[in-house]
């Protein structure tokens, strides 16, 4: 059974930590970023072998603070319900590590940061990035911390793409990898719905053509109907039934012309689209949704799945929920049927859940028995034990 | 079978004719339109009876021209594949009657017209519609036109609703209601998409509170997006696969940073929006959008189906597409279910398609037969015979 409230068995206070990586990371698009910053947390504690370090990928909006409170929060961090003393992600087990990714913006470099060679925001000339940058990215802190090859590598969505990344790229560098609600390429509808976000920021007369900042503009419009647009198809239909149906904001349907009409579907989504345009930053919205649609496992491997695959050597738990429409269940059935038909060890599990692709963030009792199940068994199998 | 081009059956060269309504027209929002103009066309010939007249019902952004050709144009009306003479709806049989109806923006009374109060544009002042509506001005134009009683009302979506409402609140005014892809209410995720395009229309800078005409402005990059938006949910995931792929408009995914690279269904997105914000008015855009959310059919009979359509007396055809995920099969079989708890007459047919909400302008066999099956039969029945 889940916690009645995931600050039952919370970590409790956390605090983030900061890294200079001097090492010059040469990027898919041919440029190199000649140093840049990284925030992480860590949850949990190393073991004598260093061999019990779970690395969390974040997808689209995320960040470093997976877990926890930092003091003064009431809110603890993205994936509070699985990480923690006795939840599916051990911290009593496991040396949790957790990076906000460069290109984002809560405090990693990204274009909100300086351009070193210019002393100026890079703004939209950040350079453009794939998923694999954030790996190599991740490799330096890894050799940071002082870790040779991780336990597990675990993502949702882009979390799940950069674990499948990690596995082809570095296959000795990871014993297991959690691909969640994800996908080996994005479906044409979902680049489309990326493309209609990317629009919505670019068509604000604010953006300035991703120099905003420099001009102390914010496409603040923008960026709400961006997230309005991902944030509908983050749910299911069914989800959105029962939570709004058709219910109004105040007062019936009659007669009415003065007065606006505003349906509660209406202004939950636009509170959610001004809250999210408060903290993200819009260059970093264009930029990982870019990622997401560039993202496409097996191009280099003759568009091949299985080809692509062969390389890997660690095992893999695949997970899908039944309404997530937006990284579809048939997705997590084609990655897992190409590894399987690569020979590689795999769990696949389908959730039922009439939560969308939101559903790999909320509770879940049969997801978090998968999780659970899987990771007790990885734990087991440390080199040096638990901790 | 489907003739190889709309062409082989066309109706040929149309006019488009116009009719200023002077009787008032009380709004269901409480206003009154002293007058209206209608601009509307006609397809074939009144009978003697004029017993053969049927009314199609446009949609969110259709207009009167849903046959034949205007002089000079190479493209045909939007329903040029099921209209015309030996189509389903026969042209031979039935006087078809087609109109733009109020608050639209292709030449019948609506927010881009002229309020005669002030005699100035009517802009964001003109005033809030229902379905209803809609339907009472049709009756005007019947009137006018000089028939007593429909053959068939007949519409797609929001069309579909306008025959059901007919069918409660003139019974005596229809013998037929084919009502095609279309919902009995909307569902929270569809007002959700509704009101993401109307944000992405009111965000426009030069939207101006909706009095842009005035100002010699118009927001064409949010109506643009909003039609966007509409697009990508008209369509199937599987269509879009199918069409675009992840195929790139130019050049490959390697090692790029300063061209930008787009997929073909971004730049088919991104053109469909721009040619739609050339030739809508965003007014009227967020008015009929809003028609579609307030639209429910039972609000008024206890929140009952069966009830509200107890008041009924004509016969139902009911038709969905099964990749419709706007207006999802589920909706047109609970209208079914609501016409035979009612005890009414009601053909259902779910027709197998991967095109969409779109499915219902678009060539299919299944569909045209339905179609033309149905109609015969309504054509044999006619009193007077059917011309």
């Amino acid at each position: 059974m889940l916690p009645d409230s995931p600050n039952d068995h919370s970590i409790g206070l956390v605090s983030t930590q900061y890294v200079h990586i001097e090492q010059p990371l040469k990027l898919a698009c041919g440029l190199v970023l000649k140093s840049h910053d990284l925030v992480y947390e860590t949850y949990g504690e190393l073991n004598g072998e260093r061999s019990n370090g779970v690395l969390l990928c974040h997808a689209l909006s995320g960040d470093h603070h997976a877990a926890g409170f930092h003091e003064g929060d009431s809110r603890p961090g993205w994936w509070e319900h699985y990480v923690g003393p006795g939840k599916p992600i051990d911290t009593d087990k496991f040396f949790v590590v957790s990076l906000n990714n460069i290109g984002s913006c809560f405090g990693s470099t990204g274009p909100a940061s300086i351009n070193p060679d210019t002393g100026e925001v890079w703004g939209a000339d950040f350079p453009s990035l794939r998923a694999r940058d954030w790996v190599e990215s991740q490799k330096l802190l890894m050799k940071y911390l002082g870790i040779e090859c991780w336990a597990a590598v675990i993502g949702g969505s882009l979390g799940g793409m950069q674990a499948m990344r990690w596995s082809l790229e570095h296959p000795d560098k990871l014993l297991n990898a959690v691909v969640i609600a994800s996908s080996m390429k994005l479906t044409a509808q979902n680049i489309a719905f990326n493309e209609i976000a990317r629009r919505a920021i670019k068509s604000d007369s604010d953006f300035c053509d991703g120099h905003y900042l420099t001009q102390n503009k914010a496409p603040l419009r923008g960026l709400a109907l961006a997230r309005m647009i991902g944030h509908v198809t983050y749910l299911s239909d069914e989800l959105m039934g029962q939570k709004f149906g058709r219910q109004l904001r105040i007062g019936d349907l009659v007669d009415r012309n003065t007065d606006p009409i505003e349906f509660q579907v209406e202004s939950y989504l636009n509170y959610q689209g001004d809250k999210f345009s408060d903290t993200f930053d819009a260059n970093s919205y264009i930029l990982i949704t870019k990622m997401l649609d560039y993202f496409d496992l097996s191009r280099e491997y003759e568009n091949n799945p299985v080809k692509a695959f062969s390389h890997a050597k660690c095992n893999f738990l695949v997970v899908s929920f039944s309404s997530d429409w937006r990284f579809a269940p048939e997705r997590s059935r084609e990655i897992t049927d190409a590894l399987l038909a690569a020979g590689k060890s795999v769990s696949y599990v389908e959730i039922e859940s009439d939560k969308g692709h939101d559903a790999f963030l909320l509770p879940n009792e049969r997801y978090q028995n998968a999780l659970d199940g899987y990771l007790s068994h990885v734990a087991q199998g440390l080199k040096g034990g638990a901790k």
